[in-house]
């Protein structure tokens, strides 16, 4: 027996893809992706219409979708994070449907209560073997972890898995097993392996973001969590891995031991986890290829699914027991909710990803960002759209100081005794206002709403609007 | 956060435990497992009753069982095999309500589609951390594969894992993660290690058992099937091994290189994987300690749920891509049926396991069983307990000859042109006859139903008995 098909054309109609269906992808390609494209192509061409995608994330590579958006080939998007490529064109109110906005950990747990559901899944693999047992550690499009995949071929009725490097059966590091795939399809090639993973992921020299950083991490520190056992996610932006650069440091001088990092994995926490800062890896992600090769030679780098990452209703995740985690901010208001969806002129250019899910669970939720950036204030009265509640966020580290919420009034203590700089929420935004001047309200058409931001729990949290 | 709870009694609180649920239990520690009787002892001593439990197999330690029956602590049974010690009880007609009979394969694809259902799992975990990431493959007690235990932990409402050996969060290597564990309870020994796994299994030196290994070797040799890609299973019993070692000592002459063994796993069958025999070996169970090493240590052995390993109702199974597998049989009839559950006098003594699974998956399906045990014909008009339906046995190889089903002519033909000794049925039975006289007919009281055997799709296949 084998389940191997002759093409995605083929696999698309076994499959039983029709007018109205929800088709997913999950994005450990990247930018570098292929198969969204290519699927999409094939679905196109065959005429059919009105479809749904369930991506885990729109990368810049997924631009060729503004088409199918257009064309009425794809109605509605379902994702937690979605590039400015494809977001221009639903802003700008192409798309039927609103688009969903989920969360990294709220998506598996939609899909495992059946309140979303994915008709055929289509699993960009770097190897499989011709019965759809597969892994994303080996093969020429190696992409290292596929966390944000193993809830698709779970929970979806028809699972195809796409791959360019098909090995004898059976493959014996899978990731997800045989009993759930349906179809296999060998193609030339899944991605680009330049747009795949970053090369490399370097430390930030930016003298404001290494200030930022610097003080993040003496926040970190303050904070009483950094000693033995502690828990960190940090970002592959050169801000946040400037900041693990400066805990890095506190973490060798003192011989702390640390128990795990989590999330979307760099090297340069694998190279912390090499001098022994961390027990341990959990993986739901892959940001550059020495996280890849981490993946598959460490014995304490390994792969977790992005249920077990953060799905709020899973009996426990990894972010449950998270000391601090570091974030961005594209805006962050006074009342410290933050945004991660929207530019300064309303378009949709991200989305929470893990952002949400981790501020919720993380013992220290800190925010990293300049006060502003390009002339437009970061913090501000009212952020455009809600991604992640204030109640979840417990600080903001800025150039000219920190903010705590006021709900973590034993931090305010702390640093007071570690003798950092504060300031309140009001006073970082009026420097932003000094700096940039007060910037001209955005203009969106209240009349369409291009998107629903739903919270971990599948409930309504905000909504965007089409750009004017 | 941690799960960790203070003893067995309070996780059975905890869990939520009351009279008349369903409470589930693997069998990966064999005859050496303690944890189902603590576990019972607990509940019986809160004064519970009228449980069902739900265990992949009960074996000859759990004989205490046989009291939480008698006492009404334990009304039903479902399990995949029972040995005597609790089959006597059974048999006898103690328990309230019929055992029900399932496979290994049929079990987790009865749980998967809700036919049957779990409250509580109790699962006995070599290793575990204390938010519930577990694994069989080290640890004190280790037991290896933990493959029947997946669906457990998958699909009950609560899920207790109970370890000897607590190591900190996060465990690395786990077999099943924290998100599908409710409770974690650290005890002093789950199991006692000599029962785990034999420390040794061995071929047989009895010459009836070699005659007939041998010439199921030639069988399998004569289906054509043993080339390069050939795959296999065989049990832990000595005249199993004994077929492995003569299939073995082909494949070394010819230089042919199977692709994978599956099932439960025998150090006989590592040998045969370290020699290049296997590329692959598909691991649901340890026999012995050597089968736990090599998964922990050989890359090419890896741990699959029983879902993977035989279930019908998943997308595949392991066992689908099986040629040739190698079974006993307590009893087969002039139809191929199959009776690996009772006893000549009537007793269950066993149950089907995988055999009825991998019967039905493999292209050839044999089985090796000597026309005669201890005066008690083998081969007879009709098997007391149907366990696998004839249709799905292709030939049974004994010590007078080899007997083909008819609906497999092709293998006829290729046993003739290697000049193999064959037999009908009839005439294999009549030998039985001629060597022992014909039995008296096994008195049981038709009145009253002990058991009911369900088929792999969990139809009734057949009933068994109260004894007289």
């Amino acid at each position: 027996m084998s389940k191997l098909v002759g093409s995605i054309a083929e696999a698309v109609k076994l499959a039983g893809v029709r007018d109205g269906m929800t088709i997913s992808f999950h994005h450990h390609l990247r930018s570098g992706d292929f198969v969204l494209n290519l699927v999409m192509d094939e679905i196109a061409k065959l005429g059919l219409k009105d479809l749904t995608i369930n991506a885990s994330s729109i990368h810049p590579g997924h631009a060729p979708l503004a088409e199918h958006i257009k064309s009425g080939v794809v109605t509605c998007v379902e994702t937690n994070y979605m590039s400015i490529e494809v977001g221009k064109t639903v802003s700008e109110g192409y798309m039927k449907k609103p688009l969903i906005f989920r969360t990294h950990g709220g998506r598996p747990s939609s899909l495992a209560a059946g309140k979303s559901h994915i008709d055929v899944a289509f699993i960009a693999a770097p190897t499989s073997d011709p019965m759809g047992n597969f892994t994303g550690k080996i093969g020429k499009s190696a992409c290292g972890s596929l966390g944000y995949a193993f809830e698709d071929a779970y929970f979806a009725d028809k699972v195809v898995v796409i791959t360019d490097n098909l090995v004898p059966y059976p493959l014996t590091d899978f990731s997800v097993p045989e009993n759930y795939v349906d179809y296999v399809v060998e193609v030339d090639a899944i991605g680009d392996p330049q747009g795949i993973v970053a090369s490399t992921t370097k430390v930030t020299k930016d003298p404001v973001s290494l200030r930022i950083a610097e003080l993040a991490a003496k926040a970190i520190d303050a904070s009483g969590l950094l000693k033995d056992g502690f828990s960190f996610q940090t970002g592959a932006g050169g801000a946040s891995l400037a900041c693990a650069a400066y805990v890095r440091d506190i973490m060798k001088e003192r011989g702390i031991k640390g128990s795990y990092a989590l999330g979307g994995i760099t090297g340069y926490i694998v190279d912390m986890y090499r001098e022994g800062l961390f027990e341990a890896i959990q993986d739901v992600q892959c940001f550059d290829l020495k996280a890849v090769e981490s993946l598959r030679d460490d014995p304490g780098h390994f792969e977790i699914s992005s249920t077990q990452y953060a799905s709020p209703t899973a009996k426990s995740n990894a972010a449950r027991n998270l000391d601090v985690v570091v974030l961005g901010a594209t805006q962050i208001d006074t009342d410290f909710n933050v945004n991660v969806h929207t530019d300064s002129r309303g378009y949709i250019i991200g989305g929470s990803g893990g952002h949400t899910d981790v501020a919720e669970e993380a013992k220290l939720t800190m925010i990293v960002a300049p006060v502003s950036r390009a002339r437009m204030p970061v913090v501000v009265d009212k952020v455009l759209t809600v991604s992640t509640p204030g109640k979840d966020v417990d600080i903001l580290v800025t150039q000219y100081g920190i903010a705590v919420n006021p709900k973590r009034e034993d931090l305010v203590e702390q640093f007071a005794k570690a003798r950092l700089p504060m300031k309140t929420m009001q006073e970082l935004k009026e420097i932003a206002d000094k700096m940039n001047g007060i910037p001209a309200e955005i203009k969106v058409n209240k009349n369409k709403i291009v998107a629903e931001v739903l919270d971990r729990l599948d409930q309504p949290l905000d909504v965007i609007y089409a750009v004017e």
